[in-house]
């Protein structure tokens, strides 16, 4: 299958996350990029996403966000801050109804979370990360079996209009209303990346015609926590479109294999005509960020079994931080599906 | 008047506050107190509160954030965490109906803000500070015309439930209700930190019971952000019973003072038993935080017209970052005032 990914994608490279009340150096960064790359030999060539413009981000992303996106960093600097811009204050409550002049209430307005930093080159990047996703939902839907959008900065926790957790443009959600515009009448979205989709499950909670399923660590006890319960299903013509498996602490194949079952017959009975799959590698045992015990070798077993939904799939590449086995995992899945 | 003071305040000293996109020094520093403390003589005595017991604190915050703020330090430790507890993901739009069981997700759902540091003693600083306030209403409800509770940590950022903005419990809140259930009908809360009283008025703007006036830089452009404009007037039945003085950049004494003329003119409508004055001097024009143009000699006339009111006063400490005047300044509000 074609591989997209564009080098802009490596302009993105904060070097510091607040974690456990620290400053420490990220989790996500561009090397990421080159372990999956080393390993897309066996998987088909390596093309350069085309431009999409803005138009596809703003068929999701609300433009007030992405013009925040795009000056951000101006805005930070010109008020005079000297690390990268990252969101402290943010609204909650009552508050929240007015975007704020300043940029240390704006970045907090459009933002969830305050472990990602927005520096001078993070909305090339993320668009750059964003027509790969699009490229790859184009070849799929002019004929190909599948593709892989070889997406960073990932995109599966960004919301209409907030960014966090390393994620400025939801990639998956952007493909997943591409494809629709472009014809097709229902599209499933499968997340399998340790942390739920809380973006992708956000954008798409009301409606009817895509279907969101995620399997990830219980939010009870793993980011970005408060969504991804199994009681959420879904609110008014989208009751019924949005199912989530949340797993506990040492989740093993078996287990995890169980309810990718379940979600697959949640997505036979949709009958889509397209499947985006959020590929993050992060359920793996020996993640920093995991609490499953998924071996690389089920990596095989979870692509097979992808395969066996028969359905045209593009792959989004979402998390995984465990960098010198992601470029392995990531091929067992795509070989394991059958390229 | 009495002044009360516990040396407990100064238990809380984190070392780190996110700021800028950096980890710098906290403005909020155990050394403001001794600022205050050593201009004090002129005031009068300075005495240790006594222990109100958690109960008062109960009246306004929800017994679960109490029971978070009590274990945030141990539970955060426990989870391997290095540095001081900070909050990074919180809740947002469609979530936050839960509190996560792991503390990374709890600190988030009790948070607004992830600048502030919550350490080992925290909870315990933060209720002597509690226990000031509450000692100096009670000094007022028996008969002294006013006292200065020397709070530190402050308070007015505080939320039933969310701290942030250097604030883990809110004192004037807990000493108004406090002053109501010991009998007073009507209270009124006067704000004149240059940051708004997010949490204060948050707290009281469903009640009839209790007047709150803010005067602060605009939130457009001034932390807290999100709350704080003039259309902020109360709900329900506390319709009318908030009062919100946004001030732009540069404003100074003239400016300011006519919006005081105009909290003073709402208070003497409302004839509370009792007033509460967050007093924050970062109004201050040479405060890091401040863009008001406040001269130091303003202070006595803020007093002055504070004093004119003619009510019984409770001044509870809020912010103040220039630490080196912070002293001289809020003697200055007490001897305006008249003491």
């Amino acid at each position: 299958m074609n591989v997209y990914f564009s080098p802009d994608q490596r302009l993105h490279a904060p070097t510091h996350e607040v974690f456990g009340g620290e400053m420490i150096t990220p989790f996500e960064t561009p090397d990421r990029i080159d372990q999956v790359l080393a390993r897309m030999e066996t998987i088909g060539p390596v093309l350069a996403p085309r431009d999409f413009g803005l138009g596809p981000l703003k068929r999701i992303h609300d433009p007030a966000y992405v013009d925040f996106l795009s000056g951000c960093w101006d805005e930070w600097t010109a008020a005079g801050f000297r690390g990268e811009a990252i969101a402290t204050v943010m609204p909650s409550h009552r508050t929240g109804r007015r975007c704020p002049t300043h940029i240390e209430g704006k970045i907090g307005y459009f933002a969830f979370s305050g472990e990602s930093a927005i520096m001078k080159d993070t909305f090339q990047a993320a668009r750059a990360s964003a027509n790969a996703a699009l490229s790859a939902a184009d070849a799929v839907s002019t004929g190909e079996r599948a593709a892989f959008a070889l997406c960073r900065p990932p995109g599966h926790h960004c919301m209409t209009a907030q960014f966090g957790g390393y994620c400025y443009l939801n990639n998956a959600a952007i493909a997943a209303q591409y494809l629709r515009d472009l014809g097709a009448d229902r599209v499933a979205v499968l997340d399998i990346d340790f942390h739920h989709g809380n973006g992708t499950q956000d954008i798409f909670y009301e409606r009817a015609d895509v279907l969101f399923c995620s399997l990830h660590g219980d939010p009870d006890r793993a980011y970005p926590f408060y969504l991804g319960c199994a009681d959420e299903t879904g609110a008014g013509p989208g009751e019924g479109c949005n199912r989530n498996y949340p797993l506990p602490p040492g989740t093993g194949f078996g287990q995890w294999a169980a309810a990718l079952g379940d979600a697959s017959r949640h997505i036979e009975t949709f009958a889509p005509d397209v499947l985006v799959v959020s590929l993050g590698v992060d359920l793996y045992e020996r993640d920093p960020q995991s609490f499953f015990a998924i071996a690389s070798d089920d990596f095989t077993e979870i692509g097979r079994r992808i395969g066996d939904l028969g359905l045209s799939t593009v792959f989004v590449m979402e998390g995984g931080y465990a960098v010198a086995d992601l470029g392995v995992n990531v091929e067992k899945v795509l070989t394991g599906f059958g390229c």
